[in-house]
């Protein structure tokens, strides 16, 4: 019963929703899934798209006509996108496909005929760029579009809506000062002939302040913003709430070298009095703080994020260790796995979710998970974005592919692993689908490319093995992952899309090629790995990867003759690898069996 | 002594200039390496650059200013671009590199101080989108630029400037009729909700019009302008000059048809004169053109380009016919060759692109060549686009490396093909430069790849055996190829740019990567493509080449164990089908010989 309570509760949420457009004469309500930082991941407050249509995944808009709702979400939620919805009367708007109708275009088609429009939006959680794509396009209809900015909007409805959180704030070693990195800025400030830098999005205040706290689940960030002038840096943020000595004496740390502590509310009412030029980035900076700004703006994209996304020799040390620490997990876990299901003792997928995070809590310096740990077996790997239950979670059978995407947040870095796990008889499909992905996996690890090639040019060298089967994918390569920041960080990535980044020396990215079949099973192979110089020649400056996770890829139903020599290789040197670095500081029985589950092929 | 007054003269020329800047007190003038059609390949009339300056590729601009003389070129001529500006006080800026400052830019740090300058140019040889983005920079940096767009600049000190070229006219089958191409440019044009459009693009008019002319060495255009309203078909065409019966049949047929035949030079009054919305395409239409428009302007990216690269039924046929009269006259070549070369008998680089020119003179059908043959042997190759001189050539030996880039325009095709041949010994590093460089074309050639993707995104596959082992090549991989048209055409192509044009089924794209070792030697292996269907399943739908070029790769020098067992297969199934399918229009020697060639490796 309590499915259906929930469906009709949807159903009447959309309808309250309607009831305040007819009284306000708005045509539409557009519900975003964001926060004011415009993060991927949102703290409960502003899990309003799931609060109105009960689909929890975090990428995804509604947009609520008098006659129509609609959600838009992307390829790797439409299934998850077709239950949630289902009963709600919300229609699902597929997004990265070739025919996709963005919001704007839909909104142009919908409301192409009407001279005057009204569309409200909660201002806080839009950047000003998506209304700008709004009302421009809307004008090429001949429509005139007028935004609603309510910061909010939900709050009259939905009255137990949680507050913003906050958690203990502290700070971390990064191998550069919190100075450094504001006279870098303030030189990228009198190069743009700016006064001003307003960063909202939060990972990028993290690293420029060197501070975490866990506001956002998997994500070590601070709720704040950052304001940096020639001679001010000043950081909003919720002071009160916390009373810890440590985090008293890193605000007065913080205020002593200069930054200034204000209340988080009062950043609209600052930026309101600002009178110099601001840089901003329309494409994080929120539509409601663009519009408080009477200074003129200048757009530009964040240079925090480019450098950021480069890690510096203290950050790569750490990482390794954190690579190396997590390797230990991960062969213990998947020990356990495979011992566990091999004995039949009932082991669900959340049981070995809960098992991994319980290994991971022994390691020294562990702050949480890096996202929910993805544990599916047999066709729940299917989702790439698989949501494991807590209760009634399938039971693992010694046959077929077990999935386990998972990753931590130590102190001392960030983590991100998919293995694929055979865990008995298999399928010939299975096998050349684990083999071809590895394939992939392998391809892009051992590539060498010349410097200033971007992301998207290699991203054909971990599909084209897939490919030439006539299989792929639907999701992007590889993303860049934080320093004990968030799991996806730009501005990099190897995807489909044409992003012209380069990757440079420092960056860390995702090696996660894959295949799925619905209804069957998923098979993801994914390492994290190191953009590292390759040396100078006749033809220019070279650039390869270092993988930086320490994790066998089990071999047990690799069909041989799929890979070539070199990858063969490449497979075999990397499991000796593995077992050479971890095997010291594994139980002696762990070891044991990781010699043999990394013997060459 | 020619070479010394040619000299002094490119440095006086460069001084007549300067003199016209002091006497109307202009800040710069910019020869552009462009006619007034923005054309790829130049008539005499438009070697503007070539005419002031010595330098002979038609791909590059200057800019002069009373203290600067700068030719722009890209990385395909720095070699002789450093040769022909020696002694003219031209200095080279390169593009197509990183590091890369183009004119616009350069401008802005010449005369970013200055409150206002004065930019002299051809406005009829400039796009209204090159002179834009000058403006616009120049008032970045707060500098006022005004431009002097003056029709034929250098007429007042180019004394004997030839005329407009005007051949003979004829029509052409193309499997589709100008009503049907007009009737669909005129949904275009109810579409974009435009009265009309301005097309300017030679090889665009001669596709809508399926007419050829010979305007244009190794181009079949007609130089014109095209004029489409929703009840007018206006082509502005040099009348006079011919008189034969077929062309005034034609002028008769087009007049039948609706479309009227009107003055090349009257383009100019009647656009000035016209009062309805014209579509046109910024990068293909001069500034001249651009300025005289006092209507409302669409911007759009011409839909003609676009359509006309992707090749009909009958045009797909016609094109197989032209790859195997082609293939014919290749393989006697390349038989011609080897035996001249054993026999030294002192055949030069030009006499054996004459051999090529006398043989594909014999076929039926045969117009001219589709560019000027690279005819290269040793160190010449190591230039991309060599110029084979016409005296003193060097003499091919029984050793090393030659290399031949050649096509033809038939009046059912243009073909392009590049063969590297082996007239004896070799080094290992050429050996292993010739297999690598076939390994890029064959993983290109073989490659299954999903609808929807462009071009730029397989470029990878035709590098990454180079890159492998940290060797590249500086220019794109394919470029589209028209029907007896231009022998470059968009646009689509695979090369490093983010060009997100996809690649669809009848576009025809050449595979041509290539390794360049300057003062060595240089390596290019070249076939043309056609983009086709591979079919639809679960995972969606699927593309693949079919290669057009029939003409065997030798294989006498290839290290066997770089290439994988698909390469071998693919490399002894082409040749195979080579020797099938040409051996019976082969003299029998030929054919005997051809055998030998492609025997299985």
């Amino acid at each position: 019963m309590f499915v259906a309570v929930m469906a009709n509760t949807y159903a009447d949420r959309v309808e309250a929703l309607r009831r305040i457009m007819r009284e306000r004469d708005w045509d539409a309500i557009i519900i975003p899934g964001a926060d004011p930082h415009l993060s991927e991941y949102l703290a409960p407050r502003w899990k309003q798209v799931e609060w109105v249509s009960g689909f929890t995944a975090e990428t995804a808009d509604l947009v609520i006509t008098l006659d129509h709702a609609g959600l838009w979400t992307d390829s790797r939620y439409f299934i998850q996108a077709r239950k949630q919805l289902s009963d709600t009367g919300i229609e699902l708007h597929k997004t990265r496909v070739p025919e996709q109708v963005l919001i704007p275009e839909w909104l142009a088609d919908h409301f192409g005929r009407q001279q005057e429009i009204v569309i409200a939006l909660d201002s806080l959680c839009v950047s000003s760029a998506f209304v700008d794509s709004i009302v421009s396009r809307l004008a090429e209809e001949g429509t005139q579009c007028s935004i609603a900015g309510i910061p909010n909007l939900l709050d009259s409805i939905w009255k137990d809506r949680p507050a913003v959180p906050r958690t203990r704030i502290f700070q971390v070693e990064t191998g550069e000062s919190r100075g450094d990195k504001i006279d870098w800025l303030r030189s990228f400030l009198s190069e743009q002939c700016s006064a001003a830098i307003l960063i909202s999005a939060l990972d990028e205040i993290a690293w420029m302040l060197n501070v975490r706290a866990s506001d956002i689940d998997y994500n070590p960030l601070v709720i704040s913003y950052l304001l940096v002038t020639e001679d001010r840096v000043c950081w909003y943020v919720l002071k009160d709430g916390y009373d810890y000595d440590e985090e008293r004496e890193l605000f007065s740390e913080l205020a002593s070298e200069g930054v200034e502590i204000l209340p988080y509310g009062d950043i609209e009412l600052d930026l309101s009095g600002f009178d110099l030029p601001v840089c901003l980035d329309p494409d994080a900076v929120s539509y409601e703080l663009s519009k408080c700004i009477t200074s003129s703006v200048i757009p530009v994209q964040s240079p925090v994020a480019a450098r950021k996304a480069v890690k510096n020799v203290f950050e790569v040390n750490n990482i390794r260790k954190a690579h190396l620490l997590d390797g230990v997990v991960m062969e213990r876990f998947l020990y356990w796995l495979e011992h566990s299901v091999e004995a039949q003792t009932g082991v669900t997928e959340y049981d070995a979710a809960r098992k991994l995070y319980e290994l991971r809590s022994e390691v020294e310096g562990f702050c949480g998970e890096s996202f929910e740990t993805i544990s599916a077996y047999g066709e729940g790997a299917a989702l790439p974005h698989y949501v494991t239950p807590h209760v009634n979670a399938p039971v693992l059978f010694p046959e077929g592919l077990y999935l386990c995407d998972s990753g931590a947040q130590y102190e001392f870095g960030t983590t991100d692993i998919t293995r694929t796990v055979p865990l008995g008889r298999c399928t010939r499909t299975q096998q050349e689908d684990y083999t071809l992905v590895l394939k992939c996996h392998i391809d892009l690890a051992m590539a060498i490319w010349p410097a200033g090639t971007p992301g998207c040019r290699l991203d054909a060298l971990a599909r084209e093995p897939l490919w030439r089967y006539k299989r792929n994918f639907g999701h992007g390569t590889g993303h860049g992952v934080g320093y004990f920041l968030g799991v996806h960080e730009g501005p990099h990535d190897i995807r489909q899309n044409l992003n012209p980044v380069p990757l440079t020396p420092g960056m860390i990215v995702s090696d996660e090629p894959a295949i799925y079949r619905e209804g069957e099973f998923g098979i993801r192979h994914e390492n994290l790995l190191l953009v590292r110089s390759a040396g100078t020649n006749a033809f220019g400056s070279w650039l390869r990867f270092e993988t930086l996770t320490i994790c066998h890829f089990d071999t047990s139903i690799i069909i041989k003759e799929l890979l070539n020599a070199d990858e063969i290789k490449w497979l075999n040197d990397y499991n000796e690898m593995v077992y050479n670095t971890l095997s010291d500081r594994l139980p002696r029985s762990v070891a044991a069996w990781l010699k043999e589950k990394t013997a060459a092929i």
